[in-house]
């Protein structure tokens, strides 16, 4: 514990201006125009479009004065191309505000875009850490589902398809000016999403919670996170009742505001070439990978767990072991309930890919600040545990 | 709690970007510079001179390659006076980014400095939401007591020295760009200090806690800054070690980021015109009228009241009666032993001016967020009380 206990002597906390409520989508319009926007480059994708919010968002930008191209091309784990077609959108039609409705993929795309137009080049050129120059156009990002802190988070995650992998983006640069959740967003999301992207939220705080940088600033919002996880996942998914797909939006928001500042561990570090290689879903890939990583971490992070066990809704009276056993039971059963996938094999993952995946985690952004430092051993075992 | 409930669900929700951490004043220069200046105005106060604190950051400040020129005549309760030739200074010297270095008052002084540089006029034109209108100029701020959160709050609160009363200045445009807090420099802090704004913490992470306008994205570092001080403040003030002062600095922060974002209750909305009429420390009033408070509080608050109780340290489960006698114990030991002030009469308040008090309460900003409705009456029933 020694290097967790030196990072908490220096904490670094930043996130954007957070805009939070039931109906406030109707927002989005005056929060491009505040920020100085006169032509807004609308980002979304044809789930948000078939569902009608991409035209109750085109309806407030407008009323708000302000003149708007719709780019909704964008696809799950968003592409490369995707992103180069948005940027030329944005120039084409002489836009000056970017906004991004959707999930992660619709707001990573919408950073992505941001990126092009002001800074040039290829999406991959931006790979790594503070690897951008030139400011980034104003940016609003709303998110839709309940999981992806792509809306507060230095982080934007965009599939290279010619070497098919996840290309890692960190910067400042990359949070937004403003993060507007509208959680009526929520009520026509797929029940499949609700838990792969709560799942995701899920993971963001428990890896934030255990990382090496975290702080008092990020652990109280990654407790939040999982208290309000732990409270309404199950039944979000089941019964859909707004109260409950509330609470996931608010924990994605919190665990958002946790991990863009303590960044993750283990379990991002194998989900994103996953991820690339792949095409599968992010959300999944956590859900099926948190249990084996927490099982890894645990024996490194012992003087946290009954605080986590505390933020899961359990008293532990500060004993370690039962907090280390009730943690990893309630995890397991929660995704479960969930009807979260268990294996990698399920989401079709082949076995003879796992050692290239365990080698790619060893080179991602996400692996620095795992508690438990792991080589590719490590990770490989981690990787056929969860197949 | 309806008003409550309702409220609970539009969060707006901004704070600066925060550093924070032990010999952390080394980043004094590197942050102006970062923000673009040249040239700092750096205003402190004397009792930041005498002890060391402003030779260091001008070392620091011209470390970085700025140049610097330093307005240490910041008093107690900053009077507009003060803010005032403290502009002429700025713009005497062609300054461009102000670092603010020591405790509200010389943090307010530098907010109020650099309204009047960018905007002109007198201090008194921005009193009340949303009255200033150009961009401030770059400001860092650096707190070195346990209480005022200015370093990251959206207020300003300046004496107006004609009218004897203190001006509160509210506007997102007076959060700073940086909040870098080096809890190193608390332990030059005479002991006084260390209690009486160590009450100031207190006071706005129960006020934040309490206020209509909270919401889980306040609540969290509300309860992590009484969690903190509940833990420290008592040993801060006896014994002074270094671990103790850190946590207060932190609870400061939290409890910062919590208020700025809900605002505060009675207790500050007496505090100020007590404070405007007798230039006596705030902290000192805050820890005389906060008991009071909470019982007056304490009945429209009690779904609040475990988790208040939980984060002073106690359990509860769930018993609401439980929590409030808690609560209300915990808040008096803590001060007794704190050596806090127990009366308006021995801080020098007159009893002919209690109901001038009680009226001029009525008209701050602060009042608005107060959880229980309170007339003229029922705030002189509470100054009575408190005297």
């Amino acid at each position: 514990m020694g290097n967790l206990q030196s990072n908490m002597q220096h904490c670094k906390f930043e996130v954007p201006e957070i805009i939070f409520g039931r109906g406030l989508l109707n927002q989005i319009g005056a929060c491009a125009r505040r920020l100085g926007g006169h032509k807004v480059l609308l980002v979304s994708d044809q789930g948000l479009f078939s569902a009608g919010w991409v035209d109750k968002a085109l309806k407030h930008i407008v009323e708000a004065g302000l003149k708007v191209v719709l780019y909704d091309n964008v696809t799950s784990n968003p592409k490369d191309v995707e992103v180069e077609s948005g940027a030329l959108e944005y120039v084409r039609h002489g836009a000056d505000v970017i906004v991004g409705l959707g999930g992660g993929s619709a707001m990573d795309a919408a950073k992505g875009i941001a990126i092009l137009v002001s800074n040039g080049g290829r999406i991959r050129d931006y790979v790594g850490p503070d690897k951008i120059i030139r400011p980034l156009p104003p940016l609003v990002l709303c998110p839709t589902t309940c999981g992806t802190g792509s809306d507060v988070s230095q982080f934007a995650i965009i599939n290279d398809t010619e070497q098919r992998c996840k290309l890692t983006i960190m910067s400042r640069c990359v949070a937004p000016d403003i993060s507007l959740t509208d959680p009526d967003t929520l009520e026509t999301l797929p029940d499949e999403f609700v838990c792969t992207t709560a799942t995701d939220a899920l993971s963001h705080a428990l890896e934030a919670f255990f990382s090496v940088a975290s702080t008092s600033l990020t652990d109280v919002h990654a407790i939040k996170a999982l208290r309000l996880v732990s409270q309404s996942m199950v039944e979000a998914v089941k019964e859909r009742r707004p109260q409950d797909l509330e609470n996931l939006a608010r924990a994605s928001l919190h665990a958002g505001m946790a991990f863009s500042n303590s960044l993750l561990g283990i379990v991002h570090a194998l989900a994103h070439p996953i991820g690339g290689l792949y095409d599968a879903n992010h959300g999944s890939i956590n859900a099926i990978l948190l249990p084996e990583v927490v099982k890894y971490d645990i024996p490194v992070v012992t003087e946290k767990l009954p605080e986590l066990a505390w933020g899961l809704g359990r008293r532990t009276d500060g004993n370690v072991d039962v907090a280390s056993d009730i943690i990893q039971e309630i995890l397991v059963e929660m995704l479960e309930a969930a009807g979260a996938p268990r294996s990698l094999r399920s989401i079709g993952v082949k076995r003879e890919d796992l050692p290239e995946l365990a080698k790619r985690a060893l080179k991602d952004v996400c692996i620095v600040t795992s508690p438990r430092q792991a080589d590719a051993q490590d990770l490989l075992a981690i990787l056929e545990r969860a197949y």
